[in-house]
């Protein structure tokens, strides 16, 4: 038996290499390479990831994995073998009830739809994209569907991303969290507005990357184990638990950008820099899920780097860099501006008491097309309808609505969800650090950060994948994914600072 | 009969997808990777190599080889498909008559040699690394006798690097080279030495850069379709006829290193960006050998980057990038200094006069262990010797002796004399190209190379791998390899440098 566990590790070790070189390829494509390589690039990321799913839905695979069933019921359930086995397994059923014809035609249509989408947008044309997202939702109806009997159309979608999760319970988090986030809103709106223009001015590039990178390195991301480089869209990527690439994007005009995304993906790069070794080249070297890592990078980007006490360590430093833009500006107008709340039309330029409500507006238009009860064509309009509702305000045009998103030129339905629980998670495992570290807040201040690194990689990080999102939130902080603890952690922070 | 070749190119094709995933790896590793991504990138690039190695060695390309063979005799000789099958099932023998078992010791000997030649190095040791080096011969021996009978052992490793080249021609080229190059040294060594001290100065490193991309931009790299990083060693790679890299090092007290660096690995550079895209995805997808692509860099480095008439164009341009080191420098006395020849223990260091010499030693060494003439060792003090003879000098270590070169570690046997042979061809061509573009050195005078990069992309880029080094040269210039043009050209610019 430990011979075919072997056996089975080294396939699992090859796709994981070969899935290690595809993210490589992408990461250059998005930080290196020159306009010339880009049809190249595709053959090769379309010939490795062929390579990897033939590899990982073999028949050898298959056996291995039916001959391990009875050794799985009889190892610890919550070591590495057996988790290895359980999440190989799943997804091994996953890959191969999926029929490699569904795989091609997904691939093709979302290659030509990621162009009619970009030129769509560019010329504020909803209709011409209309066609390609309408085939996008058919085939993933039709990937839903290979999934059937399912209790909700939605529930194989997002399980791509959530493992386990289901569409219900994501429906009963994201209404009490609704009604709640909206009213918040309206208090909010009613308060004089706080001023933010000192950040909208020239700050010079090289300082804003430089005190990226001071803070970062004091929070703990590891450069002997990654790098930041430049691109178009910051992102973190990895090609192994020792080597964790982060990117950003400076804007010559706005001081906070650059900054809260570079702290944004150290965060997400410390959980991966903090996965155990043993789990390395196999299924489980790589976050519980989206949702969970987006706890992470929340977490250093907001509940830490948003937060007054951080503030206070490090922003003598900020205004050293630059007095021109900051010498008049005090701490508590600055920890004011940067946390400015204000309806606005896209998503990623969202603040922390709006950004759930685009995530809803998304989810809730994307069930509503699954179940058809609405059609692709009338889109743009239930869109604005839902901004009115829930942001009070209403799109210009739909490059600034409905077409401000890759995701679903991209195939990506059941994607957005995650964004808005990872939030929740965020702010959950924050009130048990509060409780194990309650000092936690004067370490910030004083600029330290190991006590709380050394806790989220105890906790969350060294498991990696082993669990399903549900149990490890369970776990670590003794109930289900919540949202609670997050529309608690709102009232508080802006009752403070809009004096509601 | 189509049918099947397309089955064949598919195959092809993604053997080349897997190879330039692992040129990106291997790019990577020495450009950007952070130090902890070592282990996983080891595996990275095993897993792909045996993925490479196994699809194209699979009995399906063999048999689809063995049906055409009927159909190749019927192709026009030169036509791209015909070449096509030619050179896949020379190579396609070759790798099958490689048992995998010799694959992998020797991937596993040279692995640590490497590391064990570094230490010897550091430490001026030659016999800790003597017995890594006696396997490494004794592999490379045994899988020279794989391709018995040969007329000469030294045969099947340097048909590796220079498809059909025979040892003995290469002897016979060198023993030529080898007296003249001699004479031509003694005579030099008797002339007053000319002034290169101002080259050996502080140079501001990005000036130093800028002044590399600008003349590099004038040749015809084109940046669309390549990149410049900054690495350990120079080097060129390519994923693609249209994604070809080129890497430098900057040394802040000596201009000339990265400069001609630059310089020599655009033309490798330019080499590949000029292969028909008709040869993309397939194995005609690269240079002809090692030496017909050394022919290119040093064509671009020494006959032309180390010209009169290139200086007359760009010095004045240099002149104003460093107005404090060359104000005082004339054009002569400039020309001059970066044309000083002075035997010296390094070979990467080494002038157009004593390069092939230092090619020529290590050739005869290598030889020499091979037939069981000298053994492994008794290296230091051979080398020794035959530095003194060729070039008059003695190394004081073996550090600046025969353990100067990374290549014996990794098994690279049978690669040096690519080198010279590189040398050799690029004469031979200039030649040709003096008739064909007469007005070519006014062309330079006047910072144009279109028509001479025409040239090159016409007889000799455009072809790719398609023909053998041999053949290549005697369509383009009428001969095979032949040392006398490079001989005359030493003697008439050194005859005029040095007044002999």
């Amino acid at each position: 038996m430990e011979e075919k566990l072997k056996q089975l590790k080294a396939i699992l070790g090859e796709v994981s290499d070969i899935n290690n070189a595809i993210a490589l390829l992408d990461w250059d494509q998005q930080v290196n390479m020159p306009p010339g390589g880009v049809e190249a690039r595709g053959y090769q990321i379309a010939t490795l990831s062929n390579l990897a799913h033939v590899k990982f839905t073999s028949d050898e695979v298959g056996k291995l994995l039916d001959e391990f069933q009875p050794l799985a019921e009889q190892l610890d359930p919550d070591s590495d073998d057996a988790r290895l086995l359980r999440v190989t397994k799943r997804e091994y059923d996953k890959q191969t009830r999926v029929p490699s014809e569904l795989v091609i035609e997904f691939a093709q249509v979302t290659s030509v739809a990621h162009n009619a989408w970009q030129e769509a947008r560019e010329k504020n044309d909803f209709a011409s994209f209309a066609p390609y997202l309408e085939k996008i939702f058919a085939l993933r109806r039709r990937y839903a569907d290979l999934f059937a009997p399912y209790d909700h159309v939605y529930d194989p979608l997002l399980d791509d991303f959530e493992p386990g999760l289901k569409t219900a319970d994501v429906l009963a988090i994201f209404s009490e969290l609704r009604t709640q986030q909206v009213e918040l809103l309206k208090e909010i709106a009613s308060r004089p507005q706080v001023d933010d223009s000192f950040l909208r001015q020239p700050y010079d590039e090289q300082k804003q990357w430089d005190f990226g990178v001071e803070v970062i390195s004091k929070m703990g991301y590891d450069w002997k184990r990654g790098r930041q480089d430049h691109s178009a869209h910051p992102f973190t990527t990895n090609f192994d638990i020792d080597d964790v690439r982060i990117t950003t994007r400076i804007l010559p005009d706005y001081a906070a950008s650059a900054f809260f995304s570079t702290v944004h993906e150290a965060g997400h790069a410390m959980y991966e820099q903090g996965i155990s070794k043993a789990l390395r080249r196999t299924p489980l070297a790589g976050g519980a899920s989206l949702a969970v890592h987006e706890s992470q990078s929340r977490m250093w980007e907001n509940l830490i780097g948003r937060s007054l006490p951080f503030w206070e360590h490090f922003y003598p430093r900020l205004r050293e860099l630059f007095p021109a833009q900051l010498g008049n500006v005090d701490l508590q107008t600055f920890y004011k501006g940067i946390n400015k709340v204000e309806p606005s039309l896209i998503r990623t330029e969202a603040d922390e008491a709006t950004y759930n409500l685009h995530v809803m507006v998304r989810l809730e238009l994307e069930i509503a097309v699954l179940e058809n009860r609405l059609q692709v064509k009338d889109l743009p309009e239930a869109w604005n309808e839902k901004m009115r509702d829930y942001l009070g305000i209403t799109p210009p045009n739909d490059s600034e609505g409905v077409l401000q998103d890759v995701h679903w030129s991209g195939g990506s339905i059941g994607y957005f969800p995650t964004y808005a629980l990872g939030n929740l998670i965020s702010v959950q495992l924050w009130e048990c650090i509060l409780q194990d570290i309650p000092d936690v807040n004067a370490q910030i201040r004083r600029g330290e950060f190991g006590e709380l690194l050394n806790w989220l990689r105890e906790k969350i990080h060294r498991h990696g994948a082993k669990f399903e999102p549900q149990e490890l939130v369970q776990r670590v902080t003794g109930t289900k994914i919540d949202p609670a603890p997050y529309l608690r952690y709102l009232r508080t922070k802006y009752g403070e600072i809009y004096n509601l």
